[in-house]
């Protein structure tokens, strides 16, 4: 495993591979991103994983530097994996490029995540670029737990380049709780509270399958977890997985949701 | 520079080499690491640095999680240095060692920073066994900011093993403060406050040259300190620097203090 400090390094060590997998992190890795790094180990030449907590898509400096780190470990499971690469790039790497990038989301776009975490998205887009730009990869392989962000990368990465997004399954504790970097800043008793409240809307969930107005179904059931787990709610809708626009039929629909508990923001898709 | 994540890794890259410089760290690189390994990379063949934060030498759990960790700037770092090997060690690494340590300080040694961080220094002179027996460095280098952690880690190691410790002067800040990883805990207020009794120490410690009775002048000192100050003081005692015994005489001594301002213990020599 060869670990890349910055572009230099990163240049040679690419200069000459083809079919390059890349999975784009923030490290802290568990479970889920290990999924991704196998199946871009299968599906490609090399792999190459990065580790940048990209300050850009934070909306809030304190989340930010609350935001878990942990490279030792993390290189750690990199090199036990196999993985070919592990870029480590500093701010500079991502954002001295002559070439400024200005991401605006469209209205249609300002809704789940992008309505609640302003500026988020523009800056997931934009240090997707960049990286997309620089690290040139055929396939970039991003779960589904941020399914939103997986759908407006997809739309504006495959747009401007020839990679190829690959989406993966949401890993989940034996709790039912969606694996993320933030579950390590949850108290023990709000790690289970967070399992309790995903197996209640995985079995509210199924349901759904055989009823009618969906939407005052989930707008009852956003007051009824309100008030049984204490938690402040940002949104729980069910949306149309093309194209995230609100919707009653349990087609091709997802219920979205994000909750705090404690000032640590979940989300998840169910 | 190569990242050496296991011993494996160490002993590859090791098994050939000479007159090795070793500087050991807990990583969070300042200006008084970086002054360590400029000697080294002058007077050793191939410097490694190693960055592990010893579990066994905080005698404090909160103490060892909020103990500052910057593993990639760090490397970073290194690279721009040109170290030649990073070592990365896991716990297991260091620990999974079969022979197992039982160290024991001596009566006598419990003293200055020995008396107030119960197994603090049993931790150290343990981990740089260890790390002695797998790097087998021709020179430590250590420095004087640590200085009875010095003077114990040279006794012992220099006992058992053929490496031997180089000690280097203390590094200051443009406001005299210590350089120390811990330095970044502190708010710009207790920061700017560290550097202001830094400052203050080092005048009483000119003043203290051509005087007598000088244990009663301390004790002074440190009372003025406290309420000057508002801060909470371990010690601040003049001692031998051989033996670290207490004196009334400047010839060979130092001033050593511990304190805390906001619960960071800041520790300094003069």
């Amino acid at each position: 495993m060869k670990i890349l400090l910055n572009n230099i390094d990163l240049n040679e060590a690419l200069f000459d591979k083809s079919n390059i997998g890349f999975v784009p992190t923030m490290g802290s890795l568990h479970d889920g991103h290990i999924s991704l790094i196998k199946k871009s180990l299968k599906l490609s030449n090399k792999t190459i994983v990065s580790i940048f907590v990209n300050p850009k898509q934070f909306n809030n400096n304190d989340d930010y530097k609350k935001y878990p780190r942990n490279v030792k470990k993390d290189l750690r499971v990199l090199k036990s994996l196999k993985v070919d690469f592990v870029y480590l790039p500093g701010v500079k790497d991502i954002y001295k490029s002559v070439n400024k990038i200005k991401i605006k989301l469209k209205k249609q776009d300002k809704i789940l995540c992008a309505q609640y975490r302003k500026g988020h998205f523009e800056g997931v887009i934009e240090v997707m670029t960049h990286l997309t730009k620089i690290i040139n990869p055929s396939k970039i392989f991003m779960g589904e737990k941020d399914f939103q962000q997986l759908l407006l990368v997809k739309r504006y990465i495959e747009k401007n380049f020839k990679s190829k997004i690959i989406s993966c399954k949401t890993i989940r504790d034996r709790n039912k709780l969606a694996l993320s970097s933030r579950n390590i800043l949850l108290k023990k008793n709000d790690l289970s509270k967070a399992g309790k409240i995903a197996k209640h809307l995985i079995i509210f969930k199924k349901r759904l399958l055989n009823k009618k107005n969906l939407k005052n179904l989930i707008f009852m059931k956003k007051n009824e977890l309100k008030k049984k787990y204490d938690i402040k709610i940002d949104y729980l809708e069910l949306r149309n997985t093309k194209n995230l626009r609100l919707t009653n039929k349990i087609k091709n629909a997802k219920i979205f949701v994000a909750y705090y508990i404690n000032k640590v923001r979940l989300i998840d898709n169910y």
